[in-house]
C-alpha cells in the first residue's frame, strides 16, 4: 500500500545514443533506479539501441532497394523490442521490479500508415495494470498496431488483421508525450545527447547558451527549422495536450530545459533561439504565366509524388508573368525536377532553375511577428556580414531566410551576436530554480 | 480462381545458416520463386539469421548474468521477425507475392513457459486468408503468442495478458511441422545445411551413407542421441501428426531424405544409423542404501532444479546399499553437485563421483530392441577396439554406450565398419527416386 499522497507519475524517454552499449544500458538503468528511489511511478520509453535503425535499414537496402513498407515496420519494430528488454534486465540486475512491454502491448494503436504512422488511441490499460503490481513499465518506442478489433474508426488503410506500424524518424519521442498524456503523468522527460534547448546548437556556434524554459510555439519552430532536439509532433502533442516536456542529458546530472506554456514572453528578449536547416534545394521557375490555377498546377503534382514543398515565395509579375520559387529536401530535388519538366512546357513558362547549395536560417521567438524591428535587425545583420538573402518567409514565432550554404556559418555567428544569444536571461534561471 | 485441380501446399523452413547473409536470403528467395512457380501454394518458416539468436543472448549476457525468461522471450523473438521481413523483401524483389507474419499473427498460440513454450493451438486463419490472395507466407519461426483471449485452457502459466514466447533452439522446425499439420500440408521441407540424415555425422565419419527415408521412431533416437539436423520434438510432432518431411539442402539441389512411417523395417539393415553427444557427464552415489524413496530422493531435487537427467543406471545392490549412476548435460554438472552434496549426506550414501569427460554413442534402427545379436555385436565391436562401455541403455530403437569421450572417435570408426553402414540399401534408393 502506498501512503495518502499519490506517487508521481514520470514517463521517461531514452534515445539510442543513450543506449548504444551494454555499459551505456546499465548506466541509464541505475538512473531511472534513482528516480524510482526517490518515490516516483515510472514508464520508461527506450528507442532502438545505438545505430540499430540504421543497420537494419542497410540490411533490407542490401536485400532491395525498395523494401515493402509493411515488412519494414515489422522489421524496423524490432530494434525497439529489443532495447526495452535489455533495460529492464538491467533494472531486474539493480533489484528493480520492469517490464518490457511492445507499443502494442502498451495499447498504442495507430492508423495503418506504414512508416508513418499516426497515433489513434493510447489504451493504457495494461501499462496501469503493471505499474500498480509496483513494475517500472519499459514501453518499446516507435512503434505501434493497427488494425484488428481494437482501432475500429481508426481509418485509414487499417485492416482486418493486426499489423505492426511505426511512427517515423524520431517517433520514440511522440510515444513518451502520448503515454503522458493518456496517463496524465506529472512530467515528461526526454533524455538525449544533449543538456537542452539552447540558442543555437552548440557543436556550431561556441558562445550558445542553454535555455531553462521555452514555450511549445518557439519549440516547434525551433524543432522544425533543424534543431534535432526533438520531434515536431511530439511538441505539436505535448503543446494540444498540455504535457510538461524537459529536455535533458543522459549522461549528465544536470538541469534540462522544461518546454510548456509560457506566460512571461511579454518580459524578455523575443529572439529565443537559432536554427538553420542544410537539408534544402530552391526551385525556381521563370516567367510563369500569372493566371489563377496556376499554383495547384504546380503544386499538386508535386504532392502527389509525395514531395516535400516546404517555402514559397511568388515575385510580383511583371507583363503577365511571375516567377515562382519554393524549396524541397535535397534529397527530392531530381525527382521535382522530373515531375516539373512537362508542367513548365504545359503552362508555358521561360524555364526551370534550380539549386542544391542553399540552406536555412532562422530566429525564433513568440511574438516576434508582431513586434517590428527584428526582421530589419536580422536582413541588416546579414547584410553586414556579406550575406545574400535569397528567400524569406515568416511565421508567428519566426523569421527564416534562404541563403548561399556557404555563408551558413558566417550567418549564424552574426546573428547570435546581433541578437545578444549568449546574455542569460533571467526568465531562464528562474525555470532552472523550479521546484523538482 | 485456379484450376480444378486445387495447388499442392508445401510449407518449407530455411536455417539460420541458410539466411546468414543478403546473398544467401536472395539464393532462398530464388528456391522458393522456383517452388511457386511450378505451382505450389507456399508457406515458409524463418529462422533468425545466422548466428543472431547467438548474438543477442551475449547481448543480454553483457547487461545480467540472469535474464528473465520473459524478457529474454521477447528479444529472441525479434530475430525472426527480422529474417521473416527480409525474406519476404527479397521475394518482392523478384516479383513474387509474398507477406511475413509473426508467430501471434500466424496463429501460434503457445503455453506461457518462456524459452520451453509448448504450443497449444494453431489457428492458421490469417495464413489461409493470405495464401488465397495469392501471397507466400512468411512466418517467423520459434515463437508463438501466451495469454490474452485466443487461449482459455492453454494453461500453465497463460494470463490474461498477450506474452510473445519462444519455443526453445530449433523450434523454428516445430513451428514448420505444426503449421504443416493445421493447414493439412502437403509437404513438410526443412532446409538446412547438410543433405539430408545420414548413417552418421558425415564430418566425422568418412564413410558416412545419406538416407533416402527413415522412421519417425528412428528419426527421434538419432536426433536425441545428438545428430542435430532436427529437433526432437519436431519429428514427434510429425510423427503424432503423420506429417511427411523431407531434409534437404539449401545450398544444393539435390534430393534429401523423408521422415515418414515406414512400412518397409523388415526387409533391410536393421541398424540404420550412429548417433553421438559430447554433452554429457556422468554422476555417481556410491553406496546408496537400498531402500523404496531413494530415487525420490536423489531426482525431484534435480527435477525442481531444472536439471535434465538422461540415463540412469541402478547397479545390483550388495551389503543392503547399491551405486546409482547417471549423466547430465555437461554444463548442468556443476549445479547437479550443488543439489546432490546434501542429499549424499542425508541419505547416509559413501560419497559422489562426477566424471564430465565423458560421450554417449549409439546405434540406432527400428525393430532392434526385438532382433537378438544387435547389442552382443556393439559391445564386441567397443571391446575390440579397447573402448571400455561405463553405462548401457536402451530404447525400442536404440542402443547407447557412454564411453571415455577420448575414444569416441575410434567407436564410432569402429561401428559404422562393423553394422555396414556405407553400404547401399536398396530400401533407400526406391525412397530416393519416389515421384516428386
Amino acid at each position: 500500500m502506498r501512503g495518502p499522497m499519490p506517487a508521481p507519475l514520470v514517463v521517461q524517454k531514452f534515445g539510442g545514443s543513450s543506449l548504444a552499449t551494454a555499459e551505456r544500458i546499465r548506466h541509464v538503468a541505475e538512473r531511472i533506479s534513482r528516480a524510482r528511489g526517490d518515490g516516483a511511478d515510472l514508464v520508461v520509453v527506450a528507442s532502438a539501441l545505438g545505430d540499430t535503425t540504421d543497420d537494419l535499414l542497410r540490411l533490407a537496402g542490401d536485400i532491395t532497394q525498395d523494401p515493402d513498407p509493411r515488412e519494414l515496420d515489422l522489421l524496423l519494430a524490432t530494434g525497439e523490442h529489443q532495447s526495452a528488454t535489455l533495460v529492464s534486465m538491467a533494472l531486474h540486475a539493480l533489484g528493480v521490479k520492469a517490464i518490457s512491454l511492445t507499443g502494442a502491448q502498451a495499447g498504442i494503436t495507430t492508423d495503418g500508415r506504414y512508416g508513418k504512422a499516426r497515433i489513434a488511441n493510447v489504451e493504457p490499460r495494461r501499462v496501469r495494470a503493471e505499474l500498480d503490481r509496483g513494475n517500472v513499465v519499459i514501453v518499446a518506442g516507435f512503434q505501434g498496431q493497427s488494425g484488428g478489433l481494437g482501432t475500429e474508426g481508426a481509418g485509414n488503410g487499417t485492416s482486418e488483421w493486426v499489423e505492426t506500424t511505426t511512427l517515423g524518424r524520431g517517433g520514440s519521442d511522440t510515444t513518451a508525450v502520448a503515454l503522458a498524456a493518456a496517463l496524465r503523468a506529472d512530467r515528461c522527460q526526454i533524455f538525449t545527447d544533449v543538456r537542452g534547448i539552447y540558442t543555437a546548437d552548440p557543436r556550431l556556434v561556441g558562445s550558445a547558451r542553454q535555455l531553462g524554459t521555452i514555450g511549445y510555439e518557439e519549440m516547434l519552430e525551433l524543432a522544425q527549422q533543424g534543431a534535432q532536439v526533438m520531434q515536431v509532433r511530439a511538441v505539436e502533442l505535448g503543446w494540444v495536450n498540455g504535457v510538461e516536456i524537459e529536455v535533458l542529458s543522459s549522461f549528465e546530472d544536470a538541469p534540462g530545459t522544461l518546454i510548456r506554456e509560457d506566460p512571461l514572453v511579454e518580459q524578455r528578449n523575443k529572439v529565443r533561439g537559432l536554427a538553420h536547416d542544410r537539408n534544402v534545394a530552391k526551385v525556381t521557375l521563370l516567367a510563369v504565366p500569372d493566371r489563377p490555377g496556376v499554383a495547384r498546377a504546380v503544386f499538386e503534382p508535386l504532392a502527389e509524388a509525395a514531395i516535400n514543398v516546404d517555402m514559397i515565395v511568388q515575385n510580383v509579375g511583371h507583363d503577365g508573368a511571375t516567377d515562382l520559387s519554393f524549396t524541397v529536401p535535397r534529397a527530392e530535388l531530381r525527382r521535382a525536377e522530373t515531375v516539373l519538366n512537362p508542367i513548365v512546357a504545359e503552362l508555358g513558362a521561360r524555364g526551370l532553375t534550380t539549386d542544391p547549395d542553399v540552406a536555412k536560417v532562422s530566429i525564433v521567438g513568440a511574438g516576434l511577428h508582431n513586434a517590428p524591428g527584428y526582421a530589419a535587425r536580422m536582413f541588416g545583420t546579414l547584410a553586414d556580414a556579406s550575406v545574400n538573402i535569397e528567400m524569406i518567409s515568416t511565421s508567428e514565432v519566426r523569421i527564416t531566410c534562404v541563403i548561399e550554404e556557404a555563408r551558413l556559418e558566417a550567418a549564424r555567428e552574426a546573428l547570435h551576436g546581433a541578437f545578444e544569444l549568449a546574455r542569460p536571461d533571467p526568465v531562464d534561471a528562474a525555470a532552472t530554480a523550479r521546484p523538482a
